[in-house]
């Protein structure tokens, strides 16, 4: 497609290609069906069809056990922040949160509106550089649950396989929004796992949760219908109209990532985009500081300095004209960004990785 | 389009060709941009382009004065049920309900979760055949506000033009979930309207919030951020990552509104449509019996009755094999609903009207 250029953003991320074509093909009218996907009825066999396929896939993929329910909502993962505590976090209880960037700060100040939050660890004071050690959590046993972050997508932070927080029988909750499904997961650890759609499984507008079934025994009567786990549990994704366009672009980036060799082969591809731009800001001689520490770094966003901020504006700028764009860091971290999720393709990390070379010469 | 059929679903529901024909051509790379507009960051410069203009078009169709705020949120019309007393329902008030249909119950039963709910009034006792007459509604002045449903879907009753509940100096919160942008609607005239996209606007997973400046005055403290009115309005929408992809096809909707003579045209158009489907029921000597009573019939959703459940099946059967698909009425009233939104051809109308001629010829 040469129209299209290496899209760095950070969510709303870069699509597999297969899925774009394929919808663009099909959304005047599905084959067979005489109408666009934005057109039928989500109640009707086409849709169920899609909805179920969808759930199927991603049961396939991350090999999720038959007492975990999946579900499709929205809000993203904000609303996320206050669904957790208003189902899992009865009244007088207290949860355990640990932080490691931004997105985990905000899940503890929409938490902390619903009930008693504890800090089980931060990497605050080390300006969210790392992930935290097991000797540095203070978890309660008492806890209703541990929450936790596994990919800070601001700071390019995440925990590694194997190395995510040990939260005993306490029920472990996940954001994974920015690294769900980039690497294989053990379902069976956690009690919830929830993710926006839009970095690795599809547009904005779908939030996927996973929840284990007894988990549902302790929602609250009388919340919101809308906000209660169980409700939409019940109704299977289906109480009201779902947004029906994302998840079939959801269902079909499932099939994609199926064909890709599943999560462990998606997750050896992540793994060499990510080793190749680490080895090249190791390799810089200081020119790129990378943010996060060394066990630490994401494989989803790639975050680093330059020597200064002018330098930083004119990296930006001269990449987005040699067809690399969304390379600004966030304004809280500063500097840049490469967020390289499973759709993004090898040969533009080698593109940037070309770029950083000439860049630094001319300017380092 | 050869291959699409006539699409009456009450939602989702057809959309312009136009707009689709458009989303179709960009989908893989928007022009000038090399990224498709699922993938762009909603903070960049094109997404806000596509957001301010959407706003700036809804703004344009209904007239809408300089102190309400236009917001895009997420969860349809059912998560609206509750915030709508989340913010605007004091602790220790009462609301007016009043309710004309499945949608309007559900509303109440949402809010009765939160707050004091007042019935001021309802057609449950006529199976909701029908609006109500202004005498028929015992208002509440100390209430906090009153709420009504301008179409119910499911029953094919709609508040006409002029008709809407006089709510006097209480603020008047409207479901306009499916006829919002069907007629030229007097915002000023409402606190609050709401809307799920997936009738007129576009496809599900956008709720088009409609909120008068005074309003925001009422929200409560430490509400979840993504339920806070005040909080969307102050961050226009973009408190978290939007459902972008339904934003970009609701302001091509709009801009097709806009092309079809604005709210006037349109309802020109869908008067005309509406017109030739009920005139064939009142001229079917009883064969085909509608359900809602003359003065309350809804221009978007047309519900009728056959002489028998079997003859209703058999009427969608083959309805579908000639074309027409998406008829079967909803279980709760049973028969024929023909959903005729903005985007519904009038020849899609022509084909029904002959296809139910024959049908009665063949089965009278």
């Amino acid at each position: 497609m040469t129209n299209r250029i290496f899209n760095f953003a950070a969510g709303p991320a870069v699509l597999p290609e297969p899925v774009l074509a394929e919808a663009q093909r099909d959304l005047m009218a599905l084959p067979g069906v005489g109408m666009s996907v934005m057109e039928i009825s989500h109640r009707g066999k086409v849709f169920e069809e899609i909805l179920q396929g969808c759930e199927s896939d991603i049961r396939t993929l991350a090999g999720i056990p038959a007492n975990y329910h999946v579900l499709f909502l929205q809000g993203g993962a904000s609303l996320q922040f206050s669904m957790v505590p208003m189902n899992l976090l009865p009244a007088g209880g207290k949860a355990d949160y640990i932080v490691t960037g931004s997105w985990g700060k905000k899940a503890v100040k929409e938490a902390q509106k619903l009930g008693t939050v504890q800090i089980a660890g931060s990497s605050e004071a080390d300006n969210f550089t790392r992930v935290l050690e097991p000797s540095e959590l203070k978890l309660d046993p008492s806890a209703a649950y541990v929450h936790f972050t596994s990919n800070e997508t601001i700071h390019g932070v995440e925990w590694g396989d194997g190395k995510e927080p040990d939260a005993g029988s306490v029920p472990l909750v996940c954001d994974t929004s920015s690294d769900m499904f980039s690497r294989p997961i053990d379902v069976g650890k956690y009690a919830l796992i929830y993710a926006g759609a839009q970095k690795n499984l599809g547009p904005s507008g779908v939030t996927l949760v996973i929840l284990r079934d007894d988990m549902l025994a302790r929602v609250p009567r009388n919340l919101p219908t809308m906000l209660d786990y169980a409700a939409q549990a019940k109704e299977k994704s289906l109480y009201n109209t779902p947004p029906t366009f994302g998840v079939y672009i959801m269902r079909l980036v499932m099939k994609w990532i199926l064909s890709e060799g599943g999560l462990a082969g998606i997750a050896a591809k992540n793994a060499e985009k990510a080793r190749i731009l680490y080895d090249t800001l190791d390799s810089s001689s200081g020119f790129y500081r990378p943010h996060a520490k060394p066990g630490s770094r994401s494989n989803m966003n790639v975050t680093y300095r330059l020597p200064s901020e002018d330098l930083e504006a004119k990296f930006v700028s001269e990449a987005k004209k040699a067809g690399l764009d969304g390379l600004k860091g966030h304004r809280s971290v500063g500097g840049i960004r490469a967020s390289i999720y499973n759709a993004f393709p090898k040969k533009g990390v080698e593109a940037l990785v070309s770029f950083m070379k000439d860049f630094q010469r001319a300017n380092g």
